[in-house]
């Protein structure tokens, strides 16, 4: 499998991880967006949308969307699980997994920070970052302080929860997010970057990273 | 069950068609999300973030998170199914529900379009809509032109994908978004809005719409 993606990109860091848990081997092809290398017409013919992660199977067929690669390597490859079978702690799981993918992820998104660059100035990027990640994490660490918080998110397993999370604490990072106000969410992002398949994945030891 | 959720809210229209296409009934209850009643702290026991959809289940356990929910039914109530089987298949409809939920949703919510009224003025908003939706419903059209499209966004029965599409199209309506460029969800939209459960989820149909 090839994987199209770029080092930084969070979406990006979600399917490395995803696909080391899952023990599966990629091919690392970095598009540089900076460089709109996800618009070249080559780039498009796999992935119309013009974005990154796409994951090009051996057969030849292209994926996109990080959750969506997430669920084919589920429905694929079941073990080890990253979501657990019982319904009420599957929610629990996609719960925190969409509050990054649906509620957090867009507002750090490239395309979103030119927008408000441009119209608002370069300092409103981490102000517009800054206003909007808190709530989220704030919900977050709410969930998980209900009692079912291990080592992970969801008991002692990594799943999707972890999986979106720790790429989102890394952009976080990134906007100088304070993120002090979240032990429970700290705590399971030092077991996770501890941990082999997602230290492989971190952008900072991808090839295209800056030296 | 009991919905808490809001007529005009697209996560909330988008629970209400998975309950109707499931056949399953449900109590209905209004929060108003212009007088903040997803901030009271009744509600805040059911949903620390403060957002709509919630669904109470008859053991008093709170569900949130639309997809969530929407991956809950599919678990316990998987018929009839709202997405594919053959993994292929599946990760088409996730592609399209996904490119809705994770990068058009935000860009209209509520707090979002308060920020930009706030930062740029109220003229702004239709204008943010304007810019950010049109690029992907473009790359959903993409997709819909891939030969699987049928009545609905994969073949002839309604997915995830029309779950989510449909009611990003009726919030696309409200900022004036032109939706001529795209014939493909407008056939599938016309097709969906003929169908019981999509119609009787529709947001003017709902008791807190304004008469």
């Amino acid at each position: 499998m090839k994987l199209y993606n770029y080092w930084r990109s969070s979406t990006s860091y979600r399917t490395r991880i995803a696909l080391n848990l899952k023990g599966l081997a990629y091919e690392y092809v970095p598009i540089n967006l900076l460089k709109n290398e996800q618009d070249d017409p080559a780039f498009l013919k796999l992935n119309p949308s013009g974005g990154v992660p796409a994951l090009v199977l051996d057969n030849g067929v292209a994926l996109t969307q990080s959750l969506a690669i997430m669920d084919y390597l589920e429905q694929t490859h079941p073990t080890p699980p990253l979501l657990p079978r019982d319904p009420l702690a599957r929610v629990r799981v996609l719960r925190i997994a969409y509050a990054v993918a649906t509620d957090m992820h867009q507002f750090a998104n490239l395309p979103v920070l030119n927008y408000v660059g441009e119209k608002l100035g370069d300092a409103a990027k981490n102000e517009w970052v800054q206003y909007w990640f808190p709530p989220n994490l704030a919900a977050i660490e709410a969930i998980l302080n209900d009692g079912h918080t291990g080592r992970f998110c969801h008991g002692d397993a990594p799943s999707w929860a972890d999986i979106c999370l720790i790429p989102q604490l890394f952009t976080a990072r990134r906007f100088n997010v304070d993120l002090t106000p979240y032990p429970g969410i700290a705590r399971i992002e030092q077991a996770a970057l501890a941990h082999p398949a997602f230290a492989a994945a971190h952008p900072e030891k991808q090839p295209d990273a800056p030296g």
